[in-house]
């Protein structure tokens, strides 16, 4: 190409990403991601007083979004998208009309590798999501879509196309991500192992997928990507992402979708108040008990075709199979159809009729 | 205990694990292993002509097998045991009275991790045996019995205990565990990257098991861990690792054992010949596009309840099933029940009837 030769080179898919932060403070920790977050548009959900002004560093391309934003866009849609909790991000997925989606939390810096350099995690994430997914037979040397590395002997041959990689799920250095009752048992633990690893979650088999550093395909799976009710007004809160994780994966599972973990790392600066945290974990660490079989054990039928219909089906179950737990899954049930209908109504399906591909 | 202070400290399990090595030479690649292996007890299988002399450098312990002490120790059964390939190393198990088995190749070194340190890839193996598993939910901090690692949040606390761990697959740098067509494509890939995580391959996922640099808790799996029919007068060869490797976890995840893979590397000093390979290879490269759905699909009944009912079982499967494959699988169905006949023929069950224990 014609390009000028002092020309910095193209962020990839500059166009194509938008990067979710839900927040309650001014983004200063921006500043640490410029040179790597710039060049991208930012989706902010604004959490708590919708009257507080956040300040975002200037120089970035943004939209932000605070409560009455989304009571406006949604109308009494807006009740499915939760208050006073993270799992307000998934709003910001919604209303975005990208093809890619990464979301990160305020608190998370910039990591180093071990040789000291800084670690550009969106660009790994970007790596994984382009690259495919091996998700029914494991590869001993990781990802075998990465430098320096392939299938190793034994890998059937057909299977090594591989399969479209849906979700990237990064991990954290430092303040490790814990429940509270780890967290008070292991108050000074930190994570300093860099696992220099990206691996494909395999088929059938459920993860603890945590929103703080998270990619993924939007028009492949973002319908999955609900966050679920949590925060004001809700018995519960910190398991908006591992619904989502559940939900997710039993959905790329049905599909065909590769969903990928490990690199990249991004640096966690600080461990959340564990005595809140208890509080407000306490009933989902029994539903877990019984949510998480739910999950292994869902079947989704084959005229599921489309991540809404898989979710619609899945909505079902959850409402025959776990309001006996708790009646919150009742209440749960009816949000991720609202949620879908919300979804919809931002993000209409074309005329060809794929649900994958949203209108831009 | 009243030990003199300046005695070494006693290696683990030193009375409870043989070293296995099949080898067709002199094996001066002990002498790196000196300060690790010394202590053990080697079991040598020594493969083809059986009058020549193998030697083995002076201060180890050990017992040498040719062909000779195999068709005298098995009489007609030793038609089990493979000849002219590295398989024939499964009559190692099968003659061991230990508890666990650590093999090893006679091309495999000593590694170093990035610090430099070299690293004691037996140590590392006890300590993946003697910590549980986690096949049924996969945690994204890797295995959550290491030092500095844990389960994460979301992940299920009645989980927590694990399970018993039957095998450690350790991992290779410089040369990697291709196969010929990838060896040819790629004659100059080393593999550099150290990759510092030891994890539970999932329940119900297969992996390609490679028989260089492997532990297993031979009480629980031993019988699985057959070789098959590979090398001299069989049309098929370097399948023997991969074979015993789809046995053995269809059988783990039936009876709920746990399968690692990761740590610890060796350094794999030599390639072997890509063209060679390809001969041995070529109808393996056919045969796992059935073998693994084959053994992808295998359901084995309540009722076994021992690793010999499940492995006669899968024989009984492999002949119903595989034999219009081609009819080497018939032959090897055979050869399966062989090999159960004479590991308990060397291995009588204990009185109690618990065959997991073998008399010692």
């Amino acid at each position: 190409m014609a390009a000028v030769s002092s020309a910095k080179p193209t962020p990839i898919l500059k166009d194509e990403l938008d990067i979710v932060i839900p927040t309650i403070r001014n983004l200063d920790f921006l500043e640490m991601w410029r040179p790597f977050f710039q060049p991208y548009h930012l989706i902010i959900v604004q959490d708590g007083d919708p009257s507080k002004i956040i300040n975002v560093p200037e120089g970035f391309d943004y939209e932000l979004y605070n409560r009455n934003d989304i009571n406006r866009i949604l109308g009494p849609k807006a009740s499915c998208i939760s208050f006073k909790d993270s799992a307000c991000r998934c709003f910001g997925y919604m209303v975005s009309k990208k093809k890619y989606i990464f979301t990160i939390d305020d608190d998370c810096f910039v990591a180093k590798d071990p040789s000291g350099k800084e670690i550009n995690a969106l660009e790994q994430h970007i790596k994984n999501l382009l690259s495919p997914s091996t998700p029914t037979f494991f590869n001993t040397l990781y990802d075998p879509y990465r430098e320096g590395a392939d299938f190793v002997r034994g890998y059937p041959f057909s299977l090594r196309e591989g399969v479209i990689t849906a979700v990237s799920h990064g991990l954290w250095l430092n303040i490790p991500d814990y429940d509270a009752p780890t967290q008070l048992v292991k108050p000074r633990e930190r994570n300093t192992r860099y696992v220099d690893a990206v691996l494909t979650i395999p088929k059938s088999t459920l993860f603890p997928m945590c929103g703080m550093n998270l990619a993924f395909d939007r028009e492949l799976i973002g319908p999955a990507m609900y966050f679920g009710l949590m925060g004001d007004g809700q018995p519960i809160g910190r398991y908006d992402d591992m619904w989502a994780g559940w939900c997710m994966k039993v959905i790329c599972d049905h599909l065909g979708y590769g969903v990928k973990t490990g690199l990249p790392y991004i640096w966690h600066s600080k461990a959340s108040n564990p005595f809140v945290n208890l509080k407000k974990e306490y009933l989902g660490i029994f539903w877990q008990e019984e949510t998480i079989p739910f999950f292994q054990n869902v079947a989704l039928p084959k005229d599921c075709t489309t991540v809404q219909k898989c979710y619609i089906e899945l909505s079902k179950q959850v409402k025959e199979k776990l309001a006996k737990v708790d009646p919150y899954f009742d209440k749960l049930a009816d949000a991720m159809v609202t949620w879908i209908e919300a979804w919809d109504e931002l993000n209409p399906p074309q005329a060809e009729g794929s649900s994958a591909k949203v209108t831009k």
